[in-house]
């Protein structure tokens, strides 16, 4: 069985992205303020092939979230803004041709589409017929290696139950309205604790791991 | 007029009390835990007539928040776990007979009762007219000093558009349940932004300042 990890920015007041996303706000309003940490660091750099970038600790537990990891699962609104059905397959993701996956991506929708094989090693398969399946998926396709559960907030929250590490990026900053991460949910008796921080040049890190409840 | 402000220990899920508060819980179920970067500083300690304790930053932000403090306002739950009608007067605050705080103390309650001086300096007036007649008495008896809202988080909360200055000590710990500080809350549409942050030995301290919106 894969590990199953996460990585979520989250704003002092419990947001993982801003309100109103849409495509001139992919992150909703406010949404980049969280990822101030993460742009400079050279992880993200390389990701979007540039080079330079920041080697500090923010850099190193951006990397630590890429390394091993076999395949991903992602929510549609993280994929794309278009909502509903697919009016043509124009839009191939935020990422441009190459995109930074480079690994099976299973997207979850409730509308079909056929695969989408990209540059660099990344397919995306749109999985119509839930979490549970496109976890099997991922499974299959990860062969023991970590699956990334990629975002957004609500798919985060699905996959909660099931997530072995979650990696908090959280950004001194305040959103006021957007995606509540943890509202409504109880994380403790999910099993989380925090077995690890740290802190960045731009965020304070947490390792939160789920160990079994007795 | 004086300035208006607060602390409040928050866990990584953002709950500022435990759950199930009750006169062995006072910080309800893990409360305490958010407040253990707080009980082992030299600010704690000579509040509670103990010496030593740690001086590092987590005690330079405890020490601040009693610096010029004219007034407090608290919500009952605060001074205690009585609910309903006051059945007598023996119960006096959960401090013993010399509180912590040396100045007037401002209770929010629906029961009325006499005030209740207590050594020290520290006078407890149960306020029944509400937060804005409890602001009132607070601002006169502060005579241009600071006042503190103490909490609980209900009690924040009530206050929030009215505290110029908010010191948020992140705690990394889960409570899995409790009372949530900002849920429902819009912190940034109310003018809080993030003035000022520093990483204390166990918490990680964020000044949020209110400034008028535009």
């Amino acid at each position: 069985m894969s590990q199953i990890i996460a990585i979520q920015s989250v704003s002092l007041d419990g947001f993982s992205a801003g309100a109103n996303q849409d495509l001139e706000h992919p992150l909703g309003v406010g949404g980049p303020d969280l990822f101030s940490w993460f742009f400079p660091t050279e992880t993200f750099q390389r990701m979007h092939g540039e080079g330079g970038g920041s080697r500090g600790i923010d850099d190193a537990f951006a990397q630590r979230s890429f390394v091993d990891v076999g395949a991903w699962i992602m929510g549609r609104n993280m994929f794309g803004p278009v909502r509903g059905d697919w009016p043509d397959e124009s839009w191939r993701g935020w990422w441009g041709d190459n995109p930074p996956y480079h690994v099976p991506v299973f997207v979850l929708t409730h509308h079909p589409r056929p695969p989408l094989a990209m540059a660099g090693g990344t397919t995306f398969h749109f999985v119509t017929a839930g979490a549970e399946d496109a976890l099997r998926h991922a499974q299959q396709a990860a062969a023991g290696k970590r699956i990334r559960i990629g975002g957004g907030a609500a798919t985060i929250r699905q996959y909660l139950p099931r997530i072995d590490e979650l990696h908090l990026a959280l950004s001194p900053v305040l959103l006021g309205a957007g995606e509540p991460l943890f509202a409504g949910l109880n994380v403790r008796q999910l099993g989380f604790t925090v077995a690890e921080s740290a802190v960045g040049e731009n965020a304070t890190h947490f390792i939160l791991r789920r160990t079994q409840l007795k």
